[in-house]
């Protein structure tokens, strides 16, 4: 496959992944704003504000030009040069606080036939953490991995926990999930397996959240447990604005700021020194939001 | 003076401000805690949920300890030793949109007798701009400066626009007001000098701020001016978290998280791509978010 199929086929996973989330929100539809980029390519920015999904982005980028030396040293590369890079990025805000925030990102990087990688991850963010969805969420990315080769779960799982990893709070973004960057030609699977992998994490991504969604978007909830989202949404906005490698380079770039920005919550708070009930959902989260959780051998008796 | 009649004057001018907000508010009474820092020293931060001070923090703190060679160098000094450092740093986040966000910060840092600066500032970021209450704001910050030295406010007012600039959106934070940094040894003013300028801008924080809060607190105000407070409280978070240098500093460096992000709003929100109408108040505050605007001589008919 050369770059044009790859940037073709991750368009194409943009259509699928929002047509089959505009079902499972039953009433928003995506906005597309079309952009070009001043130095070559562009993308397509969609976004959504429906019944279920109180704010999601669901963004295609397809973006080439020349790479500044300095560019390709803060990416440890030899030199410049041309470059190529496309990309499928969603966050997803739910409206019930017992539904979790997604986020799913899948990327490819090209220079020339040396110089080449693809990256991309899916993590879990929920405001309660439901010890039988982080299992089955994460049995869901262990079967995706495992196809390709079973050393990568355990190591792209490890790599979300440091990744997504809040350290003025000393506590994780979520429950993880995977994250992989810069699977190039040194990987023992080669370029069309490493593709392969990538379209299967692509293609994982809509059935996982949408039962998650569906599960427990009609759930009932109280003022207080929304109170309790919008400040776990504050900690979202935290994370990506003071520590998401990927953020900081497009704010610092000049990237296309609202197509960046379009991950930040509908709505989040703040509260000086907040503390949470003993014994209580608020603290049964924050003790697991803690990094080398074994989440598909974690003991449960909740149904899932 | 030395550094204890510094840090004990600092915490003099705490109460006395506490108080006068106490005062301007009507309702809320500031809540504090103490705490110590682990290498040495510690600090007051003081909370306040009021009527018409919807989230404001102002924290004392007075630390020393040993600054690491690594540390020196990033902040351009030859070699790590003791260090001491003291200062008051305030944000206030007032209920009505009408009336504006305020930052204040004063404060002492020394290593020895040729190693000491003062730095601070204040500045202030309205929901929306209002002309006269920009320029009477600059004319007190321009009177505090020009009883020291008449270069003064010119070089912090353009100190501020520089420093409180969102670059990913390309516009100031708010009015700016005036910044500066590490004014040592090499200043034309000696010690005794710049203490008693620093001084002047600690005192002159209270009755500017109670003047406008006084002003605008009462104003009727409609949900669409909330929505936009809401909006321009996200902006807030944005700078904070991603370009200012003090709040990065403290996080990357284990500050008290708690103290750091009292800065942020009680909410904020995010919406795709917002556009304001022609014409509207809205539209004027966009304009007027800009570096190098003269507010001293800013023309305006509106009553102050």
């Amino acid at each position: 496959m050369n770059k044009e199929a790859i940037a073709s086929w991750f368009q194409d996973l943009q259509d699928r992944i929002c047509s089959a989330l505009e079902v499972a929100d039953g009433e928003g539809q995506f906005l597309e704003d079309q952009w070009q980029r001043p130095g070559g390519g562009g993308g397509r920015t969609r976004v959504i504000s429906g019944r279920h999904i109180e704010k999601g982005g669901v963004n295609f980028s397809a973006v080439h030009g020349e790479l500044s030396d300095q560019a390709a040293k803060a990416l440890h590369l030899g030199k410049g040069g041309p470059f190529f890079a496309t990309g499928v990025s969603i966050v997803l805000h739910p409206r019930n606080p017992l539904a979790p925030i997604i986020h799913m990102n899948v990327r490819y990087f090209e220079m020339d036939e040396e110089h080449w990688w693809f990256g991309g991850g899916i993590d879990l963010t929920p405001h309660y953490v439901d010890a039988a969805d982080a299992r089955w969420f994460h049995e869901q990315l262990k079967g995706t991995c495992d196809s390709f080769d079973e050393g990568y779960y355990p190591r792209f799982k490890e790599w979300a926990d440091e990744y997504f990893y809040v350290r003025h709070r000393q506590e994780t973004r979520g429950v993880g999930g995977i994250f992989f960057d810069r699977l190039g030609p040194q990987e023992p699977l080669d370029k069309e397996q490493l593709w392969a992998f990538v379209q299967a994490v692509g293609e994982c991504f809509a059935p996982t959240y949408v039962a998650l969604l569906e599960k427990n978007k009609e759930k009932a909830f109280e003022e207080s447990q929304e109170a309790w989202q919008s400040l776990r949404r504050g900690r979202y906005v935290e994370f990506n604005l003071v520590w998401d490698r990927g953020t900081k380079f497009g704010l610092e770039t000049n990237g296309r700021t609202e197509s960046i920005l379009m991950s930040l919550p509908p709505i989040a708070s703040w509260e000086y020194d907040h503390q949470v009930q003993e014994d209580s959902a608020e603290a049964f989260t924050l003790a697991h939001l803690k990094k080398g959780i074994d989440w598909v051998n974690y003991a449960t008796h909740t149904e899932s």
